[in-house]
């Protein structure tokens, strides 16, 4: 009898499976539940769509539809929710669109239920003006907003990335965006000097920031916060995302960093050929040796990959990851990869942390504006320990030259002795990020 | 007494020695003999200059002025030239700017006599409207022929950056642009696949490029070719930069690949305390282990800040080179690094080469263009060799991503394997990098 795989999860985490087990085994049976009604889409372009430069419609988000997956051979099922797992008889239980359920058997299981918007036990935190910004249902309602014409107030609460990335997309659509953060700076992936660098940048564009303000509730067209109240038309959460791991704790599914589901380097969850990727599981870090659960599209379609490799009978493993993450945020671009300083600091290394001022172009052109540049690298060793970025056109995709000597182990040395590219257009003859290993060697 | 340093040469390959020696040695006395008019400027600034897009002229591609050099303790000697080195008796022989001879002696002696543009023995090659792109001299003469007013006919003979460069830059300031190569694709330091894509950005401008054409002699107005004369203004000598180690070689140092200066990793050539850096000495190729002459400034300021601190009395080495190097050419960026496919065969690898399509954003967002990626690899190992990257904007930078994997060893699973940053405005989920190297282990 065939193989018969379930995917729980229509998006990447678990879709991304499909093809690696597909090439393998040919004759294997795979089924695909979606709750919703979306497959294989980019939740990273809702800001996008909002914002007003993506033409198209909700469709253009969508990489592969149900009809394209089926067409390649897999059972998609939309509106299908899976209820219930049993690991020990293999099967989901599955709810239809019309409500009837049904046991769905399996021989493997690939769990890919994503993340969830972080939504704070506050009151009011349910009322219908509060948005998150995870699927293509949340991305219709919010494209609705901004059509229903005439300006509208938008709060953010938090400022992890796609928040303030909504705030800039709502704000080009002629509405008012104030963004609401505990912190003393935005975007609290970057260490604080990095952040006032955010702050600038957004406020420089109009958007009305509120730092360490806390909001303490909510009524319809009203945030209360500790500063007193914020009118609004629209909420948007924006304090990260979370796993959405509820059905795998309940099959009894061991679990991992902040209550995501716990998987080995294979993708394989602590119940034998039941299958994890993406924003509902966890990943290890390079640099602390650590579980963590850090959700990004990258690791989503990296991880099902490998999982469907091994699905499909063959060997492959996740590598340890760094967490690099960029966004386009107003004049900036803003980058991250490995530790802060901060994250070093709690990890117990002795890190030294050293900021540059570099251009983004040789400083002779006239359109030359700043890249800042932070390195923080071990005492002692000198080995580089994370870098972050922020700056004008040409910052953000620097994040990967670091992310790759972290991930070969580099030293600071090392990084200074790389062969950059260099051309007026994009640099001085030092590249920011040497500038930065140059300095940091002096600090060390 | 005072170690006394001797300098030949203004720009970097010289001058950037100042600063680790000063470091180390204040006392040291530092002779520096420029037979030009300016130091330390970006020659690779030139065709922006000339294209219109600096504004300030000639002095903002100073990065450091005789005077500057001065204050910081540096004797700099404008218009004196070293005609000739006795490294047994340890002295320069230098002509002064009236014509008189005087000898310099020296305890170390830095060469930084840069390089010089290829000019092929044809006749007519000396006539006076012929121009290299080499110091600021010429960048005042090129000036000059865009200030005239009027439309210019240029014709660059042969593809090398700055030559393309400035053919672009030309057609900036309302002349027309011919470039004559005698290869079947522009940019030799690409594979003709990739020089394709070069050329029809090129054409696509405007420019009017002539391939496997060969320049046979010039005239005064007419440059003759295989296939004719073609009228002319003013002539590019774009068939790239060779050492200028005259003077090395007089004295007797060893010379190495395309007699350029022969230096081991911390510069020294074959003559105790006489060092070398910049376009007149080789390098250390990290792929083939083979000396190369690959002028590129990086490498200048590298070597010559290496240099600085040996001859300071500390130790330092110069990484082997992966001829790491980008540009901006009309509506392409282009980089390159590590071995070309053609490269790796002349080298004798069972090398694979993979080119792959994909976009320098998100595939949803409007304004999204192609991005093409050449990996090139070995058999066998899967050890990445090289790689190439043609496209809109945000390609070129991307090779750097390449550059730290070569030299980390990473073979293409590790480049698989890479945490790489994404988000929309910057690439598809999976970055252009890891699409080529997925597509290349399939081929493997």
């Amino acid at each position: 009898m065939a193989q018969r795989v379930v995917v729980i999860g229509g998006d990447a985490g678990g879709m991304a499976a499909v093809s690696p087990i597909r090439g393998r085994q040919p004759d294997a049976e795979i089924v695909a539940l979606e709750r919703g009604g979306w497959t294989s889409y980019s939740a990273c372009g809702i800001p996008y769509l909002v914002g007003g430069v993506i033409s198209g419609g909700l469709p253009r988000l969508v990489a592969r539809s149900a009809e394209q997956h089926r067409d390649a051979g897999a059972d998609v099922r939309l509106g299908h929710e899976a209820m219930a797992i049993d690991v020990e008889r293999r099967t989901v239980d599955v709810a239809s669109p019309a409500g009837d359920h049904y046991q769905l058997p399996f021989d493997d299981l690939m769990i890919g239920t994503g993340g969830t918007p972080v939504r704070p036990p506050l009151p009011g935190i349910e009322l219908p003006f509060i948005h998150g910004v995870q699927n293509l249902a949340d991305a219709g309602r919010l494209l609705q907003l901004v059509g229903e014409g005439g300006c509208q107030r938008v709060v953010v609460v938090g400022s992890g990335y796609i928040g303030l990335e909504m705030a800039e997309a709502f704000l080009e659509r002629g509405c008012t965006s104030t963004v609401i953060d505990q912190r003393p700076q935005p975007m609290g992936t970057l260490d604080t000097d990095m952040g006032a660098l955010v702050a600038k940048a957004m406020t420089d564009r109009g958007i009305d920031l509120r730092l360490e303000v806390a909001v303490t509730g909510f009524d319809d067209g009203v945030v209360h916060t500790s500063e007193g109240p914020v009118p609004a038309d629209a909420v948007i959460l924006g304090l990260g995302v979370g796993p959405n791991a509820e059905l795998a704790a309940a099959a009894g599914l061991e679990l991992g960093a902040k209550g995501s589901i716990r998987v080995d380097a294979r993708q394989e969850t602590s119940a034998p050929r039941v299958w994890a990727a993406g924003d509902c599981c966890e990943s290890m870090h390079r640099i602390t040796g650590q579980p963590v659960h850090i959700p990004l599209g990258t690791y989503a379609n990296k991880q099902a990959r490998v999982a469907g490799i091994n699905i499909g009978g063959g060997h492959a493993e996740t590598a340890p990851v760094l967490g690099t993450a960029i966004t386009k945020l107003c004049s900036a671009e803003i980058a991250r990869t490995g530790l802060t300083e901060a994250e070093a600091e709690a990890a117990g290394l002795d890190q030294v942390g050293q900021v540059i001022v570099s251009t983004n172009k040789a400083g002779y052109l006239s359109d030359a504006v700043e890249m800042r540049v932070k390195l923080v690298a071990e005492r002692g060793t000198g080995r580089l320990l994370g870098a972050q970025i922020v700056g004008g056109p040409g910052s953000a995709k620097r994040i990967d030259t670091c992310a790759v000597a972290l991930t070969a182990g580099m030293d600071v040395q090392q990084v200074l002795d790389l062969d950059l590219a260099y051309a007026p257009p994009f640099s001085g003859v030092w590249d920011p990020v040497a500038v930065a290993a140059r300095e940091m060697l002096k600090r060390l």
